[in-house]
């Protein structure tokens, strides 16, 4: 087996999931404690619905794609149950947050928070069988498809009239959440769904003369010349890269995989700190001060999601470019965001790749990117 | 004159003042830019409702108190005119932000610019005599105080029913807005407002015990082991300390300045960093991770709003600490924050001291804390 591939196997089978059996599982109230302390000690008993959906797919996925673990799909249990009780309004919407009992704190603004469970009711489902799970993943699909193009609802405070903005995220996720759903969708809809992210993350979001990908434009698809509209997020345009890359794969359409390799290496160029190393969070694509205090911070799931993204560049274009990115960003990860002495990584570095919070997880940090992100790379370079 | 006062006085007078008048003003549309680069440019025209409100405070406030300038008033007028054609929603609610030319951008969600429209229209009117700006003064705060117990109405995303919490910072701004309306004001909705504010602030926010004030608390006033009531903001509780020893001298009440003294010192001790200077911007509490990626950041109003603080508690008890800190403050304050090549101060520096971001103004940045700080210091210490 490639060195790379063990190394990612490893730490997944051997730190990663076994930090997150051993720390997280609220076996009194259900679901998931995500906010950790460097040692995996619980401080604030908080459920934030992403992460409890996140959790409860990764160990789902695991069971599917790795190994048929039964304490695993036992784990994925513990999230879904969680989720079904208690994540829901009347609507079927999913709430932001929940306590500890599941009583809810945030209202359902943040369709991700639908995103992610469907992704996990999909994977459980699949993993268990279980009816009413396969039935809610379509549910919440076809809600997130009706609320699409206007996701915040009544909680936003946007007046689109004078400039109307569209977002990079919900077409980024939907193509993923396209193929995680799709041996329970309609055919037609998979490829139409497919079709439509495909366009709007390569031919609207994605400037094709500069190679950089926009997080927000307007509605017409041209340059909004604002805060919003200058924003890049090179670690979000590099993710969106691998969901191309995997449905690249599915079609067999060379020509996708490699504009979305060459978006990877020039979106990782850009974003790179040519001083202190690691991949900045957020740039003002004209160079002016951005209005994210947080900027210049290395964070954990930019790194992964890079590291993916270029072990399955690597793989379908054998660009050595891809390998030499790979082993440099690798580097970067393993020495400053990895803990040997207490396990999983850090989240949130400073500009020097110094420790800013020393948490294992927090509102935003789960059982999501660590895990996948080890189990994409061990397979995207496992027969390398 | 006390050498600070000097320092303060001439700071304002012949750099803060002048960096404003020359790089801020936009002549074709009315009100003001604030997202100004290092050099004063202009790298954003959005018009942010709290920063236009705060600007044309500041310059009505030193054609009171400073010198019947009419430069002055009539920079006022730009911001005054400005918010009176586009600041407001049908009901008389101000937007959070407007594009250049004044349409509506951000709905009006937050009451705090509501209240800084109000202060502006209120200084404004005193200065000039125009009685729109004072009607508008008036109806503003009276909208404030109808909207206090539900400030963001339907754009609110908490659900109260399980962990009703309350916030800090309405009764505190409440407490300054209350003197800085007095003149306009029934003299009984004067006194028991601010009445009301001080209890809030000095009986429900204050711990007596620890002297920490508190961001957050639940509706009975208990503490809420929770990000949001684990939460402290150091320079916002000394802030309100000062804001406290302005009505303690209004009244003549020796016990409310010391205590609001005692606090000061104590928030200042918990919130300085002993490793890199300056104050940190967020803390937990308990020491776990705040939310707040930015919590290490040290901010240009927090130190200004503790030199404040420090010069009246100084004038106040003559309490030598009061000295000695704003000595360690000032030192710090000016060698980091101020940048003599082309005047105005940096908003926002790394934990280390260092700039992070290579602005004089932006979202949350304009003409306000800066030279306000710098009469208030002036006027406090003139005399010492």
């Amino acid at each position: 087996m490639n060195q790379y591939a063990r190394i990612y196997r490893d730490a997944l089978l051997n730190d990663v999931v076994p930090f997150w059996e051993k720390h997280s599982l609220d076996r009194e109230y259900g679901g998931y404690f995500t906010c950790l302390d460097r040692d995996g000690e619980v401080f604030d008993m908080d459920k934030f619905v992403w992460l409890q959906g996140r959790q409860a797919w990764t160990f789902a996925m695991l069971y599917n794609k790795v190994e048929k673990n039964p304490a695993w799909l036992e784990t994925s249990r513990l999230g879904i149950d969680f989720l079904k009780k208690h994540g829901m309004d009347a609507e079927g919407n999913f709430y932001f947050s929940l306590d500890r009992k599941g009583n809810p704190l945030v209202q359902p603004y943040n369709i991700f928070s639908d995103c992610f469970a469907a992704m996990a009711f999909s994977q459980y489902g699949q993993a268990s069988g279980d009816q009413e799970s396969l039935d809610l993943a379509v549910s919440t699909f076809n809600n997130i498809l009706e609320r699409q193009h206007n996701p915040k609802g009544k909680y936003s405070k946007i007046i689109p009239d004078y400039r109307p903005l569209k977002g990079f995220s919900l077409p980024m996720i939907l193509s993923n959440l396209c193929l995680e759903l799709e041996p329970l969708l309609d055919k037609i809809l998979v490829e139409e769904t497919i079709n439509a992210c495909v366009r709007e993350v390569m031919e609207v979001f994605l400037d094709k003369e500069s190679l950089m990908v926009y997080e927000n434009l307007l509605e017409d698809g041209s340059l909004s010349d604002s805060f919003e509209g200058r924003l890049i997020n090179p670690g979000h345009g590099i993710e969106a890269m691998w969901f191309m890359m995997d449905i690249a794969k599915r079609r067999d359409d060379k020509a996708l995989a490699t504009l979305a390799k060459d978006v990877t290496l020039n979106l990782l160029d850009y974003g790179w700190d040519k001083e202190f190393g690691g991949i900045f969070y957020f740039l003002d694509r004209k160079g002016h001060p951005p209005q994210q205090l947080e900027w210049d911070q290395k964070l954990w799931w930019v790194h992964l999601e890079t590291l993916v993204a270029l072990a399955k560049a690597y793989q379908m274009t054998g660009d050595a470019a891809c390998m030499d990115w790979f082993e440099k960003v690798h580097q970067y990860s393993w020495k400053h965001f990895a803990d040997p002495e207490f396990g999983e990584w850090y989240g949130y570095l400073n500009r020097r790749g110094e420790v800013l919070l020393p948490l294992k997880g927090g509102k935003w940090k789960g059982c999501f990117h660590v895990p996948r992100g080890m189990y994409q790379v061990w397979k995207a370079l496992e027969n390398e």
